[in-house]
């Protein structure tokens, strides 16, 4: 096991009707209130009124940022910051999935910096304080709601990059599973796909003697893989939908990595993929996962092993390490396609021609991965082999 | 899955050298520490002068509060409030197991409460706020390090109660595994025993529908029966102190009981034993709850067979599910019997003569048990068969 820090202090307010305590837990932080949101469909479940109510209730004023897009921009950013200086904002409230949490994040902090919010992400500036933050979530994938990371994307380099900062955790997050209800199909699969995509960055490593992480680690995931048809079948089933939404936020909520050293190279590969392509962040996990996996079995085929026995229970009936761990991906490719996700970039539409100035540029920003180190040539190859 | 509130803002700093942080930590919330321990065999082990030299280092002025038994006693808190207003302490240090911690916390709480720390117990008083606290950890068992919870006796009324309430969390707490390695087999084995009891409690309940937080729960016990062993053979063997460790505190941080609600009927019952009896906590609940989970199986008869399969990997074989939770149960006795923690009150040398009287005290404090309510009958009858 690795030293490690841990330190979470967003409080969670989960369950059925934990929405309508917004207002109040806002004018905790303060009375003018930012609330941030995508393309609308909250007017059309109804619940941006919901929440517009419990803020006039409590007294808020209540200013928006709204149209903020998947693979969020810089762009959208700054004109929240813009409104936060200008309107004196006290409290920015998050009213959506990870791309609406992230935006929200780095609003909040950068109306609390002197300078261009991007400098976050390219190592120019730091985060030292933020808005007050507080989330109601209505998409269970990225974690946001619950961890210290953001994400976004820059519409003039078509970079996407992370930054990570304990300043980003949100004070609160209201994680109501009925508000998850509407969401569609095909988003309710990336959103799963992300979240294993995360437990996966975090379950295959090289640190020894890790055995409560990892069984932690396999709950998520044997939970996931056990509820996510009943997700499917019933997208208004309560239980299923709080169970999804909980294993979304322990997923990453930095429980999982505490004594170990997470992988990350896919994330990296695919934060560059949808950065440049604009396609989902689960469809490119979903497409990317499964060759990563193939490319580094031989160095730690018994975590593979293990993944294979443990979560998708497959028998060892005498069957070597590299072996069994080959059918554990196997069952994972599978797996994604059942659930509905894509398994090639050409099914979402992607050619070989920008391939290789991505593999370059993923390649340029430094180390990437701890199982492997991927020069320009592995990320180059498992982009290929993904075709 | 019930709705629930989560937050814990305690930090964490875990692995091999973090006591040597101990210093600079308390710095940043204040001058003068109080150091709270025990019996002095931080002293034998070299600890006390480690932490001493830190806290010298870092410009710390030091007063102490030694002492503190296990089933810490209100009269040692008493001194130790005494000691804060007379001294302006600014930080309470905790450097113990969890009578260590639990004095602690009732001390910081108590030095900013106007009146006596008793208080908080009998529901007189509530603490609003504390002294900051910190803690190294000693001693893998009650979660004290990372949760909102002090257990303390009245040493004029033998009564044993627990207070819960979210000032009492620690700021920040050290766990240095190899501060663990010279903990005596006996208490390492009641430390287990308290950390498994812990998830028995949360673990056997009647909430429908808590696919991931059993996972949770099943994973830390496993990881538990697995670590045991090793610790025990080898009491310096780094990896397995450190698992031990952790698994103490995610056994109670409220992580696990989040979205369930836990029955602890055989805690309330073990604290009146260990308030009159003085026998070690980890030593009544060993006793105590393979009778409070026969006593209450067919209520929850597949929750028990859920716990033999997937914990104690016993085979349904066609059993049925109050077959296989007997075998469950039954496995439990003998692995307590295996690691060295009694099973019988009469092993350490208490009879029948007080038990009615416990019984009485015990429903008296109003409703205990939530997979059943116990009754004075059903309390006493529990005792009983423990003989």
């Amino acid at each position: 096991m690795q030293n490690f820090e841990y330190w979470n202090p967003t409080r969670i307010l989960f369950g059925r009707g934990t929405t309508d305590r917004v207002g109040w837990e806002c004018r905790k932080y303060g009375e003018r209130v930012l609330l941030v949101y995508g393309g609308g469909s909250i007017k059309v479940t109804g619940l941006y009124e919901r929440v517009i109510v419990r803020l006039q209730e409590a007294g808020c004023s209540i200013f928006e940022l709204s149209g903020v897009q998947p693979n969020p921009r810089i762009s959208k950013v700054r004109e929240g910051v813009d409104i936060c200086r200008r309107e004196d904002i006290e409290v920015v409230l998050a009213v959506g999935g990870g791309s609406v949490i992230d935006t929200a994040k780095i609003v909040a902090a950068g109306a609390r910096y002197d300078g261009d919010a991007w400098d976050f992400f390219t190592g120019k500036g730091v985060p030292k304080e933020k808005l007050p933050l507080g989330v109601v979530l209505t998409l269970a994938a990225t974690g946001s709601e619950m961890n210290r990371n953001a994400v976004i994307t820059n519409d003039e380099t078509g970079e996407k990059l992370v930054v990570k900062n304990p300043v980003l955790f949100p004070d609160f997050s209201i994680l109501d599973p009925e508000n998850t209800f509407t969401v569609p199909r095909e988003h309710t699969v990336y959103g799963i796909v992300d979240m294993m995509a995360h437990v996966f960055e975090q379950y295959f490593h090289k640190t020894p003697e890790t055995p409560l992480q990892d069984r932690l680690s396999e709950g998520i995931m044997k939970t996931i893989i056990e509820y996510t048809p009943k997700v499917l079948a019933n997208p208004t089933d309560y239980d299923a939908r709080a169970t999804i939404m909980w294993c979304g936020t322990l997923a990453l909520n930095h429980l999982i990595e505490a004594g170990v050293v997470g992988d990350w190279a896919t994330h990296r590969m695919e934060l560059e993929l949808s950065g440049v392509y604009d396609i989902p962040h689960g469809a490119g996990l979903a497409i990317l996962f499964p060759q990563w996996m193939e490319y580094v079995l031989p160095l730690i085929p018994q975590r593979f092993a293990q993944f294979a026995e443990r979560v998708w229970e497959i028998p060892r009936n005498g069957r070597n390490d590299l072996e069994l761990g080959k059918m554990g991906i196997a069952r994972t490719r599978e797996w994604f396609r059942e659930i509905g996700a894509p398994l090639t970039l050409r099914e979402v539409g992607i050619g070989e021609d920008r391939l290789e100035e991505m593999a370059e540029r993923v390649a340029q920003r430094g180390p990437i991965g701890v199982v492997k180190v991927l020069t320009k040539e592995d990320i180059l190859t498992i982009y290929r082999r993904s075709l």
